[in-house]
């Protein structure tokens, strides 16, 4: 039921998946969902809505029989092997925490955001909005969190992992930068990722490190700043193609290939971000999610929950040096 | 003598600012500069130089006889209206700091950086790198010399001030934003100014607002992730324009129009960033500056100092309501 595009394209989206293979469950009022072609797919009930701008706490405590909630309900079941979301941000995350808890010894959970670049795979944003304030400890988990997924989801071998700073030296950075700097350098990510310090804003694209990690204040600011840029770019552009007959001539030239290199930047095509830290898959997809999106987002869920994701994180960080 | 293209294209910049009227005072060791083509430009004589790469504290407290000491003293004590620097940016902010001293009742100098975007006027950031940790009053005091600033330097009647948070919302951010924009709402910008609230990442390009103001880490990693993202958009749109003889002889009709439009977005174009909270005016240069962006900034610093931006900034901060 959650996204600006649901509860149609969400529909469409799990029956894509269904046709591809992946078994879709959906949750929501059955009522609403009667009105529309679900095919065989599965309805799990529940009769309440949270909007895009309720308060995620409160909605979560208040509405127990909403569709967020009765999602992780049914991961922590074992009923679904994964939720998926393109609802309020916040209340999905709250949902799958109050309902499947966290993985033992984390301290909070975090948003893994995959940023698109110069390489094949993306670079890995982590916590790209759950924790707005981060000690050195929990970036240092978000480290070994967002090593851990780089390899299941893109099966990066050795994940080169750095701290956003405001410089590369490693005298630079808040306090807390600072001091989750000493602490990984010290050798708090197992041998399965490699630390190389610190990274610059202008290094998330670039494709020189796998995971990226900050807290969720400047992790929003950063992938926010980017999108803006990046659209921008592609308004001032799509200008510069529309300005005339001779420009016009030439982009029809043009389009589809700029079409095909823009599909790299297209959110529907990446899958969603994913929670990091509960007990239980929870991938987070657009809140402008297509069908396509939909699917592509089940396809992240399905793929990362068949190859254990959750017990690899929880290896990883039950394993972890004590910081 | 700071800069990567440092002295050949600060002198040359030099030289084009003295022909187009803005009388320009060289700063440097007179041995290295007599071997350059520095015209009539008189210089004053400065036997060391700090590198791009040196502690700024430690440079600026043992290199009493560098360039950029030498030129904030020179401002100081009237004998040059405005120091401008593409060298150390540290070390420039420490020599105006220690050498210019704060405007009365400054806590903190801030460096205001423009953004262009969809509006004729850019958007003004700061901090965008002095101050890695602020308080609210800090924040407060950036959102008053900002508004200054956006009206000195652009024109801009009543500019709009935000906040830049994780979301919208008033409740959203780190708990210095929060009480910041408490203080704010509650009327510290006084009616020469409007504060609008809290922006995302996304609006620093859209125009909507004049000045968007931060602590000194976040803006760095926002400013350095927008120019990462418009390289990699920059590089992958050249890549398609030369993708092929199709699109090379597309290429050649929109190559011109791209380049007109790029020239917005070129550093060299913006004129530097201003310190701003000194005693005096320091205006930093992009480090690769050419003697276009040298010239551009000289202009720059022209133009406040005439101005009385420092007059403007004091009477602000001393008028502005106690925090």
């Amino acid at each position: 039921m959650g996204g600006d595009r649901a509860p149609a394209e969400i529909v469409a989206g799990g029956r894509l998946a269904a046709e591809a293979g992946l078994p879709v469950l959906l949750v929501g009022p059955p009522d609403t969902l009667s009105g529309l072609d679900t095919g065989e797919l599965p309805i799990l009930a529940a009769t309440e809505v949270i909007a895009m701008d309720e308060d995620p706490a409160r909605a979560v405590r208040t509405k127990k029989d909403s569709s967020l909630v009765r999602a992780a309900e049914a991961v922590r079941d074992g009923r679904a092997a994964a939720m998926v979301s393109a609802g309020n941000t916040g209340a999905a995350m709250a949902s799958a925490l109050l309902r499947m808890g966290r993985i033992r010894s984390v301290t909070r959970p975090a948003i893994a955001t995959a940023i698109p670049g110069a390489k094949e795979s993306p670079t890995v944003l982590l916590d790209s909005g759950a924790n707005v304030e981060c000690t050195p400890q929990m970036l240092v988990q978000f480290a070994q969190m967002g090593a851990v997924f780089a390899t299941a989801r893109y099966g990066t071998e050795r994940p080169r992992v750095a701290l956003l700073s405001n410089g590369e030296e490693a005298a630079k950075g808040s306090p807390a930068v600072k001091e989750a700097h000493e602490l990984l350098a010290a050798g708090l990510l197992d041998g399965r990722a490699e630390f190389v310090g610190n990274v610059e804003g202008r290094d998330l694209m670039t494709g020189t490190v796998d995971v990226v990690v900050t807290d969720g204040f400047t992790g929003n600011v950063a992938l926010k700043t980017l999108e803006g840029g990046l659209r921008f770019f592609m308004r001032t552009l799509a200008g510069v193609l529309d300005s005339g007959p001779e420009a016009r001539s030439a982009a029809e030239t043009l389009l589809p290939l700029l079409a095909a290199a823009a599909q790299r930047l297209d959110p529907d095509e990446v899958g969603g971000a994913m929670l990091l830290g509960v007990d239980g898959v929870c991938v987070i997809a657009h809140g402008a999610s297509s069908a396509k999106a939909v699917l592509n987002a089940v396809r992240v869920a399905h793929d990362l929950a068949a190859g254990g994701i959750v017990e690899r994180l929880r290896d990883a960080v039950a394993s972890a040096p004590a910081s």
